[in-house]
């Protein structure tokens, strides 16, 4: 494969309709970012045997690696503006997985509102790895932070929490669990819509990836407080509900595993109206877990209120 | 090494003095584009083994990454803004080597005027691989582009040809050469303030990367164009005059070979005295090599006014 027919071939494609892209003929892209709007950016990276197994579908890959960043746009109150890619293939890769890899970027494009506007296309003599740059837009002083936390706020989640953490470890195979489970592992739905209307209602936001109380302690540093979640308002979802009936255990993976990228907000107590009736209108469960406090560290209390000692805080990368 | 406290030590520093990085504390960057400049955005990623070694030094990885990236955003006219970084690290990289990557990094922030805005650190199971993405910021309707190209315009290159190619050449024991043309390979100038000043003189610009004739050859197709060259008048540095002088061969890897990160841009005749005059402020030489023609297609004419054929016409990245 030529880098050239690469690009015109698959990616090119990718770009349509966003002219700032410049097709991807040009030294970078050159975008406009509208009056009274200012811009967000995040970037992720992914390898293969760390972040995928690399047997999986190329579509799945693509996907789950656009969805990631676009998480990261959602919680910041942003709206997806254009994303760059940077695709380190292995000698053995054909044209197959590229049009494969490509066709899953297309479809959530469509999905999100989001187009390619350019990136880098190389050989590794390792594992295939890749490395997405995701832009988007938020208008002027209110992007979502997580160090506007305050002493009294309501602490929400969106939808359910720890079916990433089964829907590894079951794909995994140390426990058996449902496909639906599985698919919210593979294909995480970030909660673009969510943020957006969050941005007038919310007082900080993060999305949740490396296990709720590992991220709720990083909205408690930044915003120099503390937090009490209660593990009975936790929302689970029926699958991930029936499996701790069974196993206890597994509330360690649900409270400390990551891959939900569900949305973590924090909100004064008087916006809890506006939020019941925006997860109406959005079909999306916006649960109430807790409360922040003055002080530091996030406390979780059980049914009888006392605290739990937790095995696995969270993710870590290394 | 812990993510987080690799993130606090080595790279949170990097971004002191730019708020819009959040200190590395939030989901993503937070930027502001001012009114009337338009955002360019470049994405660069290198793995070792392909791009470089792996026994550099790590400083020196981390400069000629940066200064890669830096080189798309002069050669499209801007000012650089910031940049994101994903460092995909094998399981064996020691603190050490983070510690000189970073250093690196400080050298070339101070020397460029950008900082660190945000990115991600991860494990690979292969060789280190590493993605950059830089910002940059140019006037409304100033960027300089590939397709602004017009029969009858003047080519121009900025600095010396071929030294990146002579360098590398020489990195592979194919060749001896000095260790000034081996340096011009493993450390590029990007030419930023060229870039900047070009902006109401070129009708197109791009830096060569992949070789002088392809990448003039990009700029013809982009711009619907043809163009002569003359390679008596291709300005070589007196260590390439040197060698090609003893191995006439050795155009072919003057022409075709990449890495120099020079400015290739057109200009009407008329300008002649300006960019006279600017090349004298900055102390650069930039020298007409050719014109712009009708047609399609690169010619490059020998001392006779002989067509020369092309061995190699420029890197193939697979």
């Amino acid at each position: 494969m030529d880098e050239f027919t690469l690009i015109k071939d698959y990616f090119a494609p990718l770009t349509r309709g966003f002219a700032g892209s410049l097709n991807l003929a040009d030294d970078a892209a050159l975008l406009d970012v509208p009056p009274g709007q200012q811009l967000i950016v995040t970037k992720d990276a992914i390898s293969e045997g760390v972040h995928f197994l690399g047997n999986e579908n190329p579509a799945l890959i693509a996907r789950k690696l656009l969805r990631v960043n676009l998480s990261d746009l959602a919680a910041m109150g942003a709206t997806p503006l254009c994303y760059f890619l940077a695709l380190m293939l292995p000698g053995d890769t054909d044209s197959d997985w590229i049009e494969q890899f490509a066709e899953g970027l297309k479809t959530d494009q469509a999905e999100f509102s989001i187009h390619l506007a350019g990136g880098d296309t190389t050989a590794t003599r390792g594992p295939l790895a890749l490395s997405l740059t995701a832009l988007g837009l938020v208008p002027q002083g209110q992007a979502l932070l997580r160090r506007g936390a305050k002493a009294g706020d309501d602490i929400y989640v969106s939808g359910t929490i720890g079916d990433g953490a089964l829907g590894l470890l079951s794909l995994q195979e140390k426990i058996i669990a449902s496909e639906f489970l599985q698919q919210r592992y593979l294909l995480p739905q970030p909660r673009l819509a969510l943020g957006e209307k969050l941005r007038n209602i919310a007082n900080a936001a993060m999305d949740i990836s490396d296990g709720l109380a590992q991220d709720l302690g990083h909205i408690c540093t930044a915003s120099s407080v503390g937090a009490t979640i209660h593990r009975p308002l936790i929302p689970l979802s029926p699958a991930a509900s029936g499996l701790v009936a069974a196993n206890p255990e597994l509330w360690n993976a649900i409270l400390g595993g990551g891959d939900d990228y569900e949305l973590l907000f924090t909100a004064a107590a008087d916006k809890a109206p506006q939020i019941q009736s925006l997860g109406d209108k959005l079909n999306l469960p916006l649960t109430r877990i807790g409360e922040v406090t003055e002080g530091s560290g996030v406390s979780v209390l059980d049914e009888t209120g006392n605290q739990i000692k937790l095995e696995r805080r969270g993710y870590r990368h290394f």
